[in-house]
């Protein structure tokens, strides 16, 4: 069927982005904005079936640990509503919400998501749906108060530093509106600090093999109008260690209570330069991508991709055809590596990593 | 014209590939294996004229400090041939050789094989064709030396460490026959472990932005039949910080007389993640990629390329149209972060950086 124009009505502004949402109506279901087709084009979908959620889960169509919050608990609803439609059983119905939280295992998110959905069942569809709308309202609430609590952070660390110039940033992968259900995380302190006046140039990393940096956080940094270049991730060494940027802000998939945080494949590098060239490294995440039943990040499971998508290419073969691709999805830095870890409820420095910092009653 | 088939006759085993050759006869010229189709292809084109040795250059068909070496040689050759047709006066032979000497500012080894070349051009043609071949039999035999060297250091530094099973490699970018004359430098040491029947696993990264690991790396060891595997340059540090290999050894395309390295973009990171896992990190390069002139790594010029060549991928854009490619070739890794610098005549180990290892007789 042909799509609906899901955007929103009047000026499109950057702050509008809307990656997931609800429906209503005819074509209801999630509504999610297409990010395997961005920059090149902007189509929103509509998923009425746990297939199509999950299918979208799988093929990054929506990602980013706070979308996938909001995935994982309108899914639920979808979920329900299919169920109405086919008469399953309570225990089909529970089956398929399980597909639904097993589709992606990083992001600690995606199963908080749809546990808090979930949860509503019994309610009705309406309070699913109402459950999966609160989320997305508190995830955008969380992402404007840690964005404040990281550039001001931030703001104090270079001022110690006598840096006084525009910040200079550094991120991985898409942290940003599209990786949440609105505003960002580590470009949530991009954009408070844009707003205030202060940033300087962006470096943003292409993030291979899926390319988020240059497909959709500079695709972000467009829009705001922002001073940015994209880089290969490789060169993310040389730019640290040559003075380029002040600071490197990066999202989190999943955090342990000891502070290590697993994020996109790629931000251990960055960590470990920064590092090396005294500069701080910044995890800004809500506090729902906190796993406090995780005790280090030994513990955390990590994505295993298919290899093809390291050695193809838009289809061609980047490699010869027996030449098997390693596709690690994310990777863990270490909490003695990270310089503050910042949420909605404020920024912790997470030392050597030999401490719970975070507890179930919130950090 | 059609190109005629340069390649070596009979069974074509990896340790006959020749990057760089002289073609004597009808189409006399510089014979180079176009490294910018590998894998899908192999085709070898005759450079006949100062133009297409530049543009090959440029292009990357061939690529690689020890091989521009040779193509900086044998492109003397093609400009004095292409003078003797055109009636070229000595001012205007001597600004075409300075053309190809110009065509990459950061490989050493290019400037180095030009001036050799050039050195001859009084005595005729024949004897700069016969300068470029004893240089590239030269550089053969350096590289299998050198291999000798490394593989020896490896072997005792991982005894040390206790660490005695099979040897597990991670390398950056190619290395290897490709990026010589024969055999390879960093590939070669690879090369020289396979054949001692001690080696494991190879993790080659990919080396963006023109995946010379992907394309060229693993073309070779697949060719040798090595068990290897290509992941994202981004996924070196987890790789290396995760116990999966145990040396990480790369070329150079100038080494300053401190012990400080250039090499392609992505280097510094690997070369960041060893020191912090605490395994050796190894530069092979000939002698000739040595450049005493050069005190320090500060004082290397790092070519910076287009950035289309990150933010496009055959002809697609892969960021938005107003977004710029940030595209340095190379990185420099400073003599602290490198454990072992094998060259043909032995094994250096460069410490903090502070001290000149390297003096114009020779390390």
């Amino acid at each position: 069927m042909p799509a609906r124009d899901h955007r929103p009505k009047g000026i499109w502004r950057v702050t509008d982005i809307r990656a997931v949402d609800w429906a209503n109506g005819p074509e209801a279901g999630m509504v999610l904005l297409d990010q395997t087709l961005l920059p090149g084009e902007e189509r929103f979908v509509v998923c009425a079936t746990v297939d199509s959620v999950v299918d979208a889960i799988e093929r990054l169509v929506v990602r980013g640990a706070p979308a996938l919050g909001a995935a994982g608990a309108f899914g639920v609803a979808v979920a329900v509503g299919e169920g109405e439609r086919r008469g399953w059983t309570d225990v089909e119905l529970r089956t398929q919400v399980q597909r639904i939280r097993d589709s992606r295992p990083t992001a600690v998110n995606l199963a908080w998501g749809v546990d808090r959905a979930a949860a509503r069942i019994g309610a009705g569809l309406d309070a699913v749906i109402a459950e999966g709308r609160a989320l997305a309202d508190e995830d955008r609430a969380a992402n404007r108060a840690l964005s404040r609590h990281g550039a001001d952070w931030i703001l104090d660390a270079l001022t110690e530093r006598a840096s006084d110039g525009p910040v200079r940033v550094l991120t991985h992968c898409n942290a940003g509106a599209l990786a949440t259900t609105g505003w960002g995380t580590a470009l949530g302190v991009v954009h408070e600090l844009h707003d205030r006046g202060v940033l300087g140039r962006v470096y943003a990393d292409e993030t291979r093999p899926l390319l988020q940096g240059a497909r959709l956080t500079a695709w972000e940094l467009a829009r705001l109008g922002i001073d940015h270049v994209v880089q290969v991730d490789s060169a993310a060494a040389s730019t640290i260690l040559g003075g380029n940027v002040d600071v490197a802000v990066v999202g989190a998939d999943r955090i342990a209570a000891n502070g290590d945080a697993a994020n996109k494949i790629g931000t251990l590098g960055v960590a470990l330069a920064c590092a090396d060239a005294g500069i701080p490294f910044v995890v800004a995440a809500p506090t729902s991508t906190v796993d406090v039943a995780t005790a280090s990040g030994a513990d955390i499971r990590i994505e295993l991709r298919d290899g093809h998508e390291v050695v193809s290419w838009a289809g061609s073969a980047t490699a010869p055809a027996t030449t098997t691709g390693f596709n690690p999805a994310f990777d863990v830095t270490p909490a003695r590596l990270i310089s503050a870890i910042v949420t909605e409820v404020g920024v912790e420095t997470p030392g050597d990593g030999s401490n719970t910092i975070f507890r179930a009653t919130g950090p």
